[in-house]
């Protein structure tokens, strides 16, 4: 967990069932493993991929101790030389991944591991854990921070987080997509995310009144006070009080914040802010929380409320009505009796659980503004060309077809582990800050009719005629064999 | 993490401002937070409270490294004589606490701790993010097990857990809530949880055909054998080749499961079990699994559909549609400048919102056939008698009130953590066998009707007339005092 050192134990029981298996059978045979997601949560037109630093980091690492492989003796299912295997394992592959913070959508691979069967296996597990949770959360934050027309995010969702991971990394993506602050100080330290806070009804019911609960506030903080005014009546006595302390800081040459914390927000702010104005104090700022979503955020925003900065907590770090991400991790390739490298195929009856075959490469197609247009999967080897018009097929084979000429290309999966090795390893710091920087630069290049809140306009993900044409023959093939 | 040390940085910002505050007046002043939740978690009649073990554990190591202090020292708003303070921090104070396992409701205290301000106030975000989210998910793994009419659920959701510990707590919380494996290798390891897995279509898919993979692995575990039979085409390919591999395990006297993991579960489950017993494969077993929910499994048992293990993953790990559990922390006494314990109360607009005041316990109230009738919410000191005809009244303190002669009676909150110290400490393994038999045992004398799924019977908890009395003065001085 975040950086300290995670047991390989840390896996589903079938990963070891099968890489014993694989390992009776060849432990050498070359596996490539795609990971990709499904669909987008949240009703959205993007998702944010994240949880890549602290993904490479753990494999770096991920073994099994001598008490582990006690345990797994203890089974009764693992012979005493495929332990000894498990004794020296070291994830040993490479690893092509999208940069930490990109814009990500459904089919398209995000990350692809090529490495032995047995190992690429055992780390599924982990691979999954990790960006599905992060990427769930990036995106999350997003959205709030889109719906705030990129206002002052701040996250406190520790309370309510999934377990200390859960609120650790859930920061750590928060601020990815587009936070600018957690009230969780283990994050702060970890991370260098800014650290901020305000005051809890406990401050104020400590005290005798809440005027000398806020005045003793000022006095420790006179240039961090926000006083929260919803312990006892807002309107009658906590914007009151919070008004004379603040006129005292304003004495000082200190400004100040009052917080909400429950009630109609779109009224209370408005009557809030006309209080304080009234008197004298414009600079004044006000700070809402209280289960706020984008959807609560964005209505805000558009009737005008006058908020400076929001606390969103249970609904960012967890996902709210949405707690998971639909990341799966599917054989794209796998070495054959032969020694060689065969694409493989999964063929659902549910034409949306079909995967495409073979190794692949995601191409981003910008038109001549900069703006991205589409997404294109390609076999590897396959390149797709600036200024070259091409026909491109709908993923699933039906109709489904466009041609385009892009302005200019990016190629989106690049080697980021090679042999077990990090590339190009940052401070968690410089990892999240720069993921940051990626997020909100492609956000920058995509349309904001894909990242409308409601009803977002679908980015286009499709596949290249060499690849249409290589998924239709595999699965005529497969048919040809089941009827047989 | 889970028992490992962890720093008490993981805190809220605002805590630790909050907490020199505190120090700054009187570091000593005792205080008594309660925890209590809001509402039951998807729309149900009761909640299973978990995560204690976990806590208690936590909060013995709970402290501040060098580290830590230095990277509070460079906030710049702490004194040095404060951080000395915080370098030999430990907590100190007592827990009250209802057993790990309990059946709980909302508006009651679950736990309460006892201890100085600023030492009650630093836990605080540890006490609720261990305890939210692992009653979350053992309310939740409850569910599922009474769906299922207490059938066998294998938990399978560390790859779209929230995080690592998201996964690990949540094994630990679906075992308590009434799971019977978990797939995470690791959570076996640290809580005793049997282990469990099946194959995964990258198992199948790596074979030249699904016939030879189900051979293979019946070949390397003839007692462990479940063959995943959706990979190509369920009806036409997985089963048939299942029924080759199965007879011939048969023929060596084991026995063999399948496993259904897309399309529709009710109708593929009963063609499967037909053609195995046409097979003679009678005692083949069906495993299903394919996001399922509470609301899903209890369909399909109703449905009478011929399933006998339940893998569920994602929606018992997260919670699915609703993330979070409404676990609160709130100031109920505290010291006064007289040196006096004084009750304290957070009035709100909301009536919902309205804090119960004082130090109280909770006492379950049971009929003469031993059924839980109701909970009483008393102040420290009151009794409630078995035998003994009392009336009780609605905590929002409207006109609801009853009378009623307990046969017998049960106060719910005991002593688990005096001077910082566990009282009665257990293994890892020993502590979630304890939970999970309290958990059970406990579910028993609750009425089936507030078990129900959908719209179940409302549990009652009340308050004692001394209560209701000390609440509403508390409310008509708060009144006075804010009108005048």
């Amino acid at each position: 967990m975040n950086n300290l050192p995670l047991s390989a134990l840390f896996t589903d029981y079938y990963e070891l069932t099968m890489a014993q298996g694989f390992w009776k059978q060849n432990k050498d045979t070359a596996a490539v493993f795609d990971m990709f997601f499904r669909r987008q949560p949240f009703g959205g037109g993007f998702s944010i991929f994240a949880g890549l630093d602290n993904l490479l980091e753990t494999l770096t690492n991920f073994s099994f101790s001598a008490e582990d492989i006690d345990y797994l003796k203890k089974q009764n299912i693992f012979d005493g030389a495929f332990l000894e295997y498990l004794k020296d394992f070291k994830f040993s592959g490479d690893i092509y991944t999208m940069q930490e913070g990109s814009v990500i959508f459904p089919e398209e691979p995000v990350l692809r591991v090529h490495g032995n069967i047995v190992e690429a296996q055992i780390i599924e597990g982990i691979v999954l854990n990790q960006l599905n949770f992060q990427s769930l959360i990036a995106t999350k934050a997003a959205r709030v921070w889109l719906a705030s027309k990129k206002g002052s995010i701040m996250e406190f969702g520790l309370r309510r987080a999934q377990g200390v991971d859960g609120a650790l990394s859930a920061s750590r993506a928060a601020y990815i997509g587009g936070a600018s602050s957690t009230s969780n100080v283990l994050a702060g330290r970890i991370y260098g995310i800014p650290v901020a806070g305000t005051m809890a009804h406990s401050w104020v019911m400590s005290f005798d009144s809440e005027l000398e609960a806020f005045r003793a506030y000022a006095e420790i903080y006179p240039e961090k006070s926000v006083f929260l005014i919803d312990t006892y009546d807002t309107l009658n006595s906590g914007i009151n009080n919070a008004i004379i302390a603040g006129r005292e800081l304003k004495e000082k040459g200190c400004n100040f914040g009052v917080r909400l914390d429950s009630g109609d927000i779109h009224y209370l702010s408005k009557e809030v802010r006309k209080r304080l104005d009234e008197a004298g104090l414009e600079k004044a700022f006000i700070t809402v929380s209280n289960e706020l979503t984008e959807e609560i955020i964005g209505a805000l925003v558009k009737q005008n409320a006058p908020v400076d900065s929001w606390g969103v907590g249970t609904h960012m770090v967890t996902g709210g009505s949405e707690a998971s991400f639909t990341g799966v991790y599917k054989l794209a390739a796998r070495q054959n009796a032969a020694g060689e490298m065969t694409a493989t195929m999964k063929i659902s009856d549910n034409i949306k659980k079909t995967t495409n075959p073979g190794i692949k490469n995601v191409w981003r197609l910008f038109d001549e503004k900069g703006m991205a247009c589409c997404d294109i999967i390609a076999l590897e080897g396959e390149t797709v060309e600036a200024g070259k018009e091409s026909r491109f097929y709908h993923p699933s084979g039906d109709f489904r077809q466009f041609s385009f000429k892009p302005a200019s290309v990016r190629e989106m999966l690049t080697l980021q582990m090679k042999g077990g090795e990090r590339i190009d390893k940052n401070t968690p710091e410089a990892a999240i800050k720069k993921a940051r920087a990626v997020a909100s630069s492609q956000l920058e290049y995509l349309d904001a009719s894909y990242k409308r809140i409601l009803n977002p306009h679908i980015y286009k993900v499709s596949i290249t005629e060499e690849l249409k044409e290589f998924k239709m023959s595999f699965i005529k093939d497969n048919i040809d064999q089941t009827q047989k």
